[in-house]
């Protein structure tokens, strides 16, 4: 409908009280069909999620299509980063949302937002978040979480979930949204899902940390050496 | 009108005992003219969807736009995937809207969803569309199964189709929705069409039926033979 | 607003015969500027928009922006093209629908319907549109016979202008919703209006009448010569 | 929403009498992190920016986030093309909407109208513009005077903020609606704003600068020298 | 050495008559790592070097590098287009020039010129050309029907090969260079072969075919019909 | 052999005095299949080629591929911008140079230069420029003002041809080459040359006069009119 | 000199048992500067070298430039994965080759063959190589792990090397020269470096694990479970 | 002659004692022509260029292509950056070296190897390279602060000049060439031009600077101020 389904007017962000994560299909035969960017940035976009959900406590649903079969086993990093994580078998729905358990899942976990990622885009990422959006969510879809094969079908996708009210957002939107804050205790560990997303950050905090050791230990430049 | 036009408030999805197929213009002129994807792609896609709707008994209704002339004729695939397709003739209407043979043909399916595509994708795709909508129809257009004569142009007709009230779909996404589940007896046909629209598809089965092979007949790795 | 405006819930589509075109600072200064697409392509289209309007016998309005000093002249050939066209100067406005002349213009066509194209996008296409919406016009922005500096800069404006309720086209689709059919006398000039708009054309029209002659004159293969 | 938020109908462009502008967090480090466009380009148009700013008289607010952690120092050339520009630090906050003193000073400017640029795109530049709509500012997000990790994330981030009710512009666009007309005193000074936007057009000053010469001082041409 | 090795000067091109066909490691598996051109586009080229050296009776030896492993099968087109192939099974020599039965397969040929493709470019093609020069063949290494993980890394091959004195080829090149001429009975199974390396060729076959028949048909074009 | 062939250790460079021009092959049907780069390029310098050959009195001998088929008709700017060019009809044969009659018509030209352009890059172009540096001729390959199927081949070919000793030029460079000073009476039809070669030519010439001409008139700028 | 210099005629490949690694100037700031290929793939690419170095044996040399100034610290990646690995520490020289400890290092390892990366390419890479050559190594560069600026930059280096003598290699051609076959102990953490420069591996190892595990353990398809 | 021409075998490198360089027709209106990179990338290129000869003391000579013109003037910062250089006008020649001023100004110098930049590249830049060539100079090319009307344009002329014995350099090479070592007291000024040729090492110095002073100051982080 154009608008953030389901806010009724309220600003559509990500409350970290009230989301929760799905992460639907990064396995990694569908991964070889990504073709809107490098599959090994979505596989770390993936692993970037699970992370921030853990450290903010998020609960997060997975799921895999058919990992038996051509589309690959569900790649391990995501439960290693999201230890708490729920994994859902399906019976073969394409649309997660058309397996109960796994709707059910979702419902126990009492949130009412939900940040979903999946591969492919247009499929296991859009199908479940329109019907989310259908059942009265607030739905987040991380769109470069996801893969799918051209820039064109991605772009079309996005369209379409927006025409639905569905939220878009990149991983490092998703990140700072709930993070909120470098006033925290845990901020080197979001300092490091950054360096996920935007892999120049850790040449950033490399080259911080030595410019600043050369200075409290008044190392003398290369250059300048007798 | 920027929200799925005709679904009044009803999840924007393609109901697969509802829907229609219209493949337009799908000719070996027009096809020179594409620039906005591969056109090979577009034959594929195009192939793809005439045989889901095969799959699935949606009815298909065919035109070509003078094809005696330097637009050239339809490609044969589509009749061939589809042969229970009606071809319909038009007069030199560009679009094929105008033509009243063509939209009795949609009509006498009874059906009230359409899937569209089309060459070119503003015209021959676009036009339809959006003569559909203000009927009354509930439109699919399948963007990246039509084929236009630049990227740009491809997204100018996107942003048209979308504020009209057209649900964007990309191939992908329409094989899925129309499929629902891989639990049924034709689920190999499926794999089939997906490796028309993402070709790596095809190799992760090739992979994985070889891989399987290798460890029920106990295959030696070529690098341990003797 | 995110529909067409002032449509008023009929169909956003052009009618030959409420419409006229402005063609807004086309300039062999401002063309060097251009980077979103090659300027060339640019020009041919601003080309092909002149001459589908004399073809049709829409209105044509004309404007530069400041020709003598860095901006350049006017390309001479949309006068060509466009014989009837009526060339307003502005006193620096940047904006052509802050110039009361150029307002007075349009107005004196009794037109309700605008196509608009301008270079730079953003700026000599968009501010236009916007204000012709604001004062209860229905206008039809076409993107691609604008030019703008940057792809990006293209997008947001595209972005900009349907938030505001303006119809985005390409080219060819204008061609195509004013020539409507093949059915017409002046068949062969839109044939070579399209050659504009996909240079790929031409080719098929050269390889389908050699093909037709070879036939016809039962001229046989050099490969088959004695 | 879809429509250009709090503007209750009225045309959605900048107003110079009513609007601020607020440039977030445009660092050193931050900058090596833009992948959708070359960052020198940012550079240029923020600046461009800063500059038009100070030509208008409008009131700028700056900020960084954790100028002494890895995201490094504000780049100074905005302080010196706005010296009238307030810096206001935060403490932490991710949003600059989140600090009391940032939202405090945008309040003390009386403006209602709002020009916002920031790095990154979908975070610095989003958020504080998500939370203005929702105070009820008319917001202008300058896309291309924002950096972000990859053009895809910049294309989510636009359909986010246009669905929230954010005008979407480019820096031209930002430009030419502050500049309005060339019939004033500073006009070379709005040339030269424009050549840090499109860098072309410096060297059509520069050239038409040298034909006039040669005109006036009839300097002959080298190749018809004796 | 940077010039064409082995040829004492002669012409650097094909003899049919003296050349024989290696197609190295076109497995499924490895297909997957093809980054400089869509893997599809290396398939279908090493299917039309199987086909034309059918056509031209020229010998052909297949390998492939552990394909019971993650490398996968090799592409079963290869065989079925040219049935009287060789495979012949290595021991885990990466390159094939290292093992013994391949190179006794090559000599018993008893032809002096090679033709080279393999998957991946800068390996499986790549090594056994530079082996081949040096035991003195003339080797034609057939660029655009190997494949390799990023365009640079083809084009780092490109100049290794041509520093060794390898003859660089594109597909095409290798087609008409053991064409010909179009004087030839099976001059339409030498057209089925372009339309595999340029698919467009395809379309133009269809086009002509098409214009001739309707002059041929005397059928009127649909917009004239009454 | 890598290094310019015939040249004998002379500079390899063009003598107009010396030199032939072989146009080959460029042909409606064929520049469908072009990939390299927009095939109107192609056709822009193939034009500019025979135009500068009439400048210069350069001989000029054009063919086509059987363009009785698919390959389609010459375009006919050539010969309309080199009427003294002599049209030799090959029997089929691919390699131009393996038709007698060609070969004849070139040494009656009595020239010992050979500037070589044709459709496609790899095989029309490059077959005949290697044959022709083995008969002795001094080469030059105009890579493009020909073209092919891809980038890559076009660099596969370029790395060919180089290592048998062709000089490749592009198009700019031959006008250059040809044309040695615009203190020449034809200066004005040079500049037009290169106006088909970089367009943006064109839009300089139109700025400049526009420039002079406002100094030589004491024309006001529109921002001072009154 | 344009053949593989100081190679007198033998083959143009590596041999393990006479090769050291030279990895230079691969620092957290210079790697912020690199615009030919994502600064991720040559840190990737470099570390892959590394290991293979440790796997075979081979002396590695390490150095960096002026690492307490913009230029920052060597990544820490490349010593954990070549414990062996010796550091020098230079004194402001740019060519490496100018520093006398660096090449009484090289000298020392004993190998003749030099395998030589660096940052930025046409610098840190090329200087050392060109001087190496002139001291009658046999140099190999291995253009993908390093970076430089741009695309062009790479291209003109990688053209400089070769004409100088070099053999240009890329990483996997490196890793295939040096690990010869798969019939090895270590043959697992070989194909582990492959996965850090064609990503795709890691997921062809992961699919063929699966595959062979669903097969072993006789584990349903989740689609065909009751 | 595909070596490095008139080295004798000597090291083919830059000696800042025996150089001189060329900067040729860097013209305003040329530079709109450019396509193979941003003209901006050029501009700051050849600017670099001229600055590192003022650092290094190195005559420069600069020149023209008839500026009264559509080519437009030479761009002021040249002069600006080397103040010390002799500009030759010419009297129409294309290729500098036709002229004989030009050429005396080169043999002034007493130099033996000559650096040269020129727009456009395949001309201004070619030409005099391979004339200076003929005429026994060592010379480097500096391809990328040069530039052309397409990438294509440029890789062929780089085969070109390299085929004729130039060297090719990109321009961060020539300023590395000449300074040799950061141990010197304007390595300030050099840090400055490199600037101009990667703009992120401006970033980099800008934030080594800060991180030092935050370590020097011991100015606290600002998320962690109370």
């Amino acid at each position: 409908m154009s608008v953030p389904a389901n806010f009724n007017g309220s600003k559509p962000i990500i409350n970290p009280a009230d989301a929760a994560m799905l992460l639907i299909d990064h396995q990694s035969g569908l991964f070889q069909t990504i073709g809107d960017m490098p599959f090994s940035r979505v596989r770390a976009h993936a692993v970037a999620l699970a992370r921030m959900a853990t450290l903010c406590g998020l609960p997060v649903i997975t799921t895999a299509s058919v990992p038996q079969g051509p589309n690959g086993p569900l790649i391990p990093e995501i439960h290693q980063n999201a230890p708490h994580a729920t994994y859902v078998a399906r019976r073969g729905e394409i649309n997660a949302w058309d397996n109960p358990e796994f709707v059910a899942a979702v419902k126990a976990t009492g949130r009412r937002q939900l940040i979903i990622a999946g591969t492919i885009t247009s499929v296991c990422m859009a199908f479940p978040s329109i019907a989310a959006v259908a059942d009265g969510y607030q739905v987040f879809a991380v769109v470069d979480a996801s893969g799918t094969y051209s820039k064109m079908a991605e772009e079309i996708t996005l369209a379409r979930v927006v025409q639905a009210g569905v939220v878009p957002m990149d991983t490092a939107a998703v990140a700072s949204e709930l993070q909120q804050t470098w006033h925290r205790d845990d901020a080197p560990q979001w300092a490091e899902v950054y360096t996920q997303i935007f892999p120049n950050y850790q040449l950033l905090i490399e080259s911080h940390g030595k410019a600043q050791d050369v200075q409290k230990n008044g190392e003398a430049l290369d250059s300048l050496r007798a």
